[in-house]
């Protein structure tokens, strides 16, 4: 009997390249999937050749994940409708700016009974609401789409040291299965029904790594900084629940997407770190991004932003200072020291009653 | 009408001192309060000069809170009796190890009405059970005690950078009245009514921290120690639930005793640097605390041996498979390594039930 399902990876930046080296170690060992893993790659030259060329002779990714070889049945295509050609199970790990026009290509190209994981980060919060990726995704593709999120820095991972991850999914079976694609000794999945939690999570960390970059440039200690990441957390936790309702899952937030991810990303990141060069320069933060990371566009900030256009529109800055404070230092010119302002805030009732189990999507 | 309140402290070492600083200077905006502290020193020489006299003289303990004047009307003395003549609160933060002769001095010369604070670190757990330092200063004394911890590393508090901190108090009043002795614009204080819960987050904190500390020996990243830590405070908190029944309180966990002081100990503090060393020399634990601290003995690895008895006790080593691991590198030779091993626990079904809410102790 073949193999009825098949894999793709569409992506391949720092952590599409990392995603694969792990995808392509573990489908040779999964009877019921083909061997080849297509690697969608938007082509590029490096030195003079195609980068699709290099790592389907060099099994190696040399522009975005150097040192670190892919497996062989890891094969690189510039087109994305044949890399998504005949896949059952789609992971999608490109920067969110692209996602559009990537969806718009493949759109009639893939298998009705295809599901999808999405590994990027970024939601979009207005004053309506929330938009997460797998939402976009899955109302372009009309396919089930999971989510994974972690304390994943990815050329730690490459360089296979031990770190957990959270895949949200809502059918149990898939769920399984998409463990069995990313679960290795060094990368322990754990699977929650929470798919836009899991997404929140990633998202919404941006906004306390700002806070604790503060932190970092005003050049306070470790008990200011636990501090700002305690109530971090849980202002995201109340936020979650504010604009999801019961959607979100508390027990989501304990998960290596949640608490672990906060605390490396207030740790290291580059949130934090444009955050504590803010406060030592004084400059603005696209100015700074310019200069450190040659125009990237960071979350953190832009993020702070949507937050405060959401809760300020429901009424209940009061309720988010410190999401509050973190907005007006970095928009409204209030000095970094004034992050402190009404943190005082009691969250011990913020946690589900009975009466309102979270439901899954 | 004159003050019906009088507060002492016992206790004058780095962190005694740095209680005094705040304590001394909220009692004299307190109407009810007499204005004078009495700070009961262990008496010693210092160039000569008895320590009670320099601290009543210079106002700075300048052995063990160097650069920081104390207000003048905390009075150091060098009698234990003295100090808790007339006292109506008594703020108790003596090494565990003194705390015995301590009350055992002390027992016959207190109010009747008097209430205590621990700022103690440090529980006993052994294959019957746990007990804390407030249950053994209130067999002695008979009269309540409530407890406080938080991420509060003394030389910060005593810089006046914004930290928070957690007191339990059974008595919502009384809880009120430790708030307005210890709260400040930098030292913020949440008021809990779990006793215990604040206790065993201090001193369990330090086993998750000998975690981390392997981790940094180890040489590996921010995504690996972040999932130690998530492991780590989720074991600490299946360990409280097993251990006390529904005495601890599952909300106790998310107040600054709780993950903001696992997250503080886990990137500074003592025990996560003796465990580096520990993997780094491969020198046991007691030889390293005199190599690096002179002698001066450190809870964590301790703390492991306590829990490990405890679980091993009831067999359920496997529902601790970070906390045994950590045991068995302390004490039973196996390689750093072997921290990994097992830990894919599932902890989401560890939150309590609406069946068995947690009792008020």
């Amino acid at each position: 009997m073949s193999p009825s399902k098949k894999v793709c990876i569409l992506g391949s930046g720092n952590w599409g390249s990392t995603a694969a080296r792990i995808v392509g170690g573990n489908v040779v060992k999964l009877a019921d999937f083909d061997d080849t893993v297509k690697l969608w790659v938007y082509e590029e030259l490096v030195n003079g050749r195609k980068l699709t060329d290099i790592i389907n002779t060099e099994h190696e990714n040399v522009k975005y994940l150097p040192g670190h070889k892919l497996p062989k049945n890891v094969v690189a295509v510039s087109d994305a409708i044949e890399a998504v050609k005949g896949a059952t199970h789609i992971i999608i790990v490109i920067p969110h700016q692209f996602i559009k026009h990537l969806l718009d290509t493949v759109r009639g190209s893939i298998l009705p009974n295809a599901t999808a994981i999405s590994l990027i980060k970024g939601i979009g919060i207005s004053d309506r609401g929330m938009t997460t990726m797998t939402q976009t995704i899955h109302r372009t593709l009309a396919i089930p789409v999971s989510s994974l999120s972690g304390a994943n820095i990815a050329d730690e991972i490459a360089e296979e040291k031990y770190c957990e991850t959270t895949i949200g999914c809502h059918d149990p079976d898939e769920a399984i299965v998409w463990r069995s694609l990313f679960n290795t000794p060094y990368f322990q999945v754990n699977c929650v029904a929470d798919v836009i939690g899991v997404e929140f999570c990633g998202a919404l960390k941006n906004v306390v790594a700002v806070g604790a970059g503060f932190i970092d440039g005003l050049g306070l200690g470790n008990n200011t900084k636990a501090a700002i990441i305690r109530i971090g957390f849980l202002e995201m936790r109340r936020l979650a629940m504010h604009i999801s309702g019961a959607h979100i899952q508390e027990s989501t937030f304990m998960e290596s997407c949640g608490i672990a991810d906060v605390i490396t990303t207030c740790y290291g990141g580059r949130n934090r770190r444009l955050a504590e060069e803010f406060v030592k320069t004084g400059k603005p933060m696209p100015q700074l991004e310019k200069e450190m990371l040659n125009g990237q566009k960071l979350q953190g900030y832009l993020t702070a932003e949507e937050v405060h256009s959401y809760i300020d529109s429901c009424g209940v800055t009061d309720h988010f200072p410190l999401f509050t404070n973190i907005y007006q230092i970095c928009y409204e010119h209030k000095p970094p020291y004034t992050i402190f302002a009404g943190l005082n805030v009691d969250f011990s009732r913020d946690t589900q009653t009975p009466s309102s189990p979270a439901a899954m999507l």
